[in-house]
């Protein structure tokens, strides 16, 4: 079975740089499958690229090589990660990327199966040059060619136990509501928020009452198509949170609602 | 021969939908060669997916599994569908997406081949969780692969004999000239419009005249450079229809038109 | 190993414009494995295609094919050319796209191995009936088909000497400074300039100092953070050229500055 890459970057699907990784791994694995998870990612923003790999990866099969590159401090002295997570492979820069696929103490992800979590540093494998400006050129392509080819991870460099992670904001229970935030907004203005489905599961979906930058949305709907074209809906979106949406329209435009904007859910009873 | 599939959504590449699709589909069919056809229908627009989906699968092979998810009613009770039409297969909501490619009596495509029609119902081809906010992932994709790894269509669901069409608006014949409408602006702005190359290859090239907008344009052009750069020109177009542009420029900001403008043309004599 | 094709066009990801090139590929040779440079050329920029292309493909194994259609005298009597240049294949129009992968004299390009250059003429291979509008599809794409196949570089036409090359805007030496201009601005904003690494290496990177729309720039810096946020910075870029950026932000916004921004830069000592 071929051996599928994936890449993420905030390269832009403009630019010939997604196109230059895609060369040098096809020059070193040619039999490699590469997809786009997306070179959409906003400019430098590891926050919502880490978001958009945890949601992607999870229709990938196991054994996939999954390369992302936001990447600000490229050329500087951050490490580059590579891991193995349940069965696939990640190679990030060390910049909280791999946050949510590597979980945290704090979130309690201490279920999830990290294989193995080691330090890029085998210069041997990169390529003969290296520009200091596109390392997912010259380093994570290569590298990750190297992976779907089979090199073991260990051969890539050193373990590491730490990781710089960052602040995953954490859904709260305060008085009766649960308190989140929007952790991404899709293409069609959908609100995605980092309420998880099981934090919800255990009330009436009839009753639950979700408010967002002043609107207030009751129940839990399944499908957009549940209420009219242009009203407000709350539903279990399909990265498995809650979302708020416009049925046909873009909720964030209505509500003026983006990234960080609030949201308190009352779990119905 | 590895199996093709094409991927026509209004997802936009900057999301990771249409690569969760493809997660999928090489999960179950990893020999798949996918081509995006594209995911820039605008938001919900079905009738211009319809069109592109149309003027774009001449270009492939028989047997290609064409898969387009274009579908605001997604998780409501509406079908699915899929179709085998002169050698290939197409999956799509029903919600009129493949109106041009079923063809209607309206139109008189009764020529056209249709060797079968189903409504997609054997949910153990679904993934094991459908989510009913993204069909595209859970429902078509793996359909789609199963269709690529030669599933008979049969196994699928029921045949059905009804579809839901859309009006598609059909030129028309009065006093002398053909009367139609743009039905899709491409990136550069040329205007695509509903009028097929049999309705004027009857008369002079030279004698054509076509009016849009206020515009008057004498003669059908061969290529864009038969005119001067910002000069309008109308010309039989790669997807066999009459459109209209500006050389070098745009037709769409140029005349203030788009979908649905107005066309009519005098046939030479 | 299975061929590899690029394609480089200013059709736009929106469009199934590219989607129909590559039906039309696998049809033909269907072990290809294409590849998207970028469909984000600025509509009809011949020169800002050239740089791409030229920056592109070195990352790519031997013998991949390449394909650039921007082509605004498609359908006109403008010829294409297919070339074989250091063991890859390219297949352009004959306006200019081919400039700096040929080299021209002018630039002293004498050093680059052409081992063929024909004209397509042989219109076998095209595709049964070409669209005058869409050469993309008709003509480029069946006769990358045949090159990928293995078909011989001379099957496609009879050899030709010369081109229609473009001015590509040479670097001057003038009072001890190296005076360029912009040739490419890239989506994060960053300023590619024509002045190759080779101009600025004799010198001291910490006493060089550049000059672009009246900023001043002292030093050259390896990675984007060496300087802080939002500051400026100069750079040999991952193309082999200077660039100017600003960490994290965009130095076309920054300095008002574009292709064609004239850059100035005093070689340390």
């Amino acid at each position: 079975m071929a051996p599928i890459v994936t890449l993420l970057t905030d390269f832009g699907v403009e630019s010939t740089y997604p196109a230059q990784m895609k060369g040098v791994i096809l020059g070193r694995c040619p039999e490699a499958r590469i997809v786009d998870l997306s070179h959409g990612v906003p400019r430098h923003d590891v926050r919502t690229a880490a978001f958009m790999l945890a949601s992607a990866v999870k229709a990938f099969p196991e054994g996939t090589v999954h390369v992302a590159v936001v990447d600000p401090g490229v050329g500087s002295s951050r490490p580059i990660l590579a891991a193995a997570v349940e069965g696939s492979l990640f190679i990030a820069p060390d910049n909280g990327l791999l946050t949510i696929i590597l979980g945290t103490e704090h979130e309690g992800r201490a279920g999830r199966r990290v294989e193995a979590l080691v330090s890029v540093e085998n210069a041997s494998l990169f390529r003969a040059e290296v520009s200091s400006t596109f390392h997912g050129r010259d380093v994570f392509a290569p590298v990750a060619a190297e992976l779907a080819s089979g090199t073991p991870i260990g051969d890539l460099g050193p373990p590491v136990k730490e990781f710089r992670p960052f602040e995953v904001p954490a859904p709260k229970c305060e008085g009766g509501r649960v308190l989140g935030e929007v952790l991404y907004v899709d293409p069609f203005g959908n609100l995605v928020t980092n309420i998880p489905a099981g934090a919800l599961r255990s009330g009436s979906q009839d009753r639950t009452q979700t408010r967002i930058a002043g609107a207030v949305i009751n129940g839990l709907s399944a499908a957009y198509s549940d209420v009219h074209a242009g009203m407000l809906l709350a539903y279990i979106g399909s990265a498995g949170f809650l979302e708020v949406a416009v049925n046909r329209q873009s909720a964030a435009d209505r509500l003026g609602a983006g990234i960080g904007t609030r949201v308190s859910v009352k779990v119905g009873d």
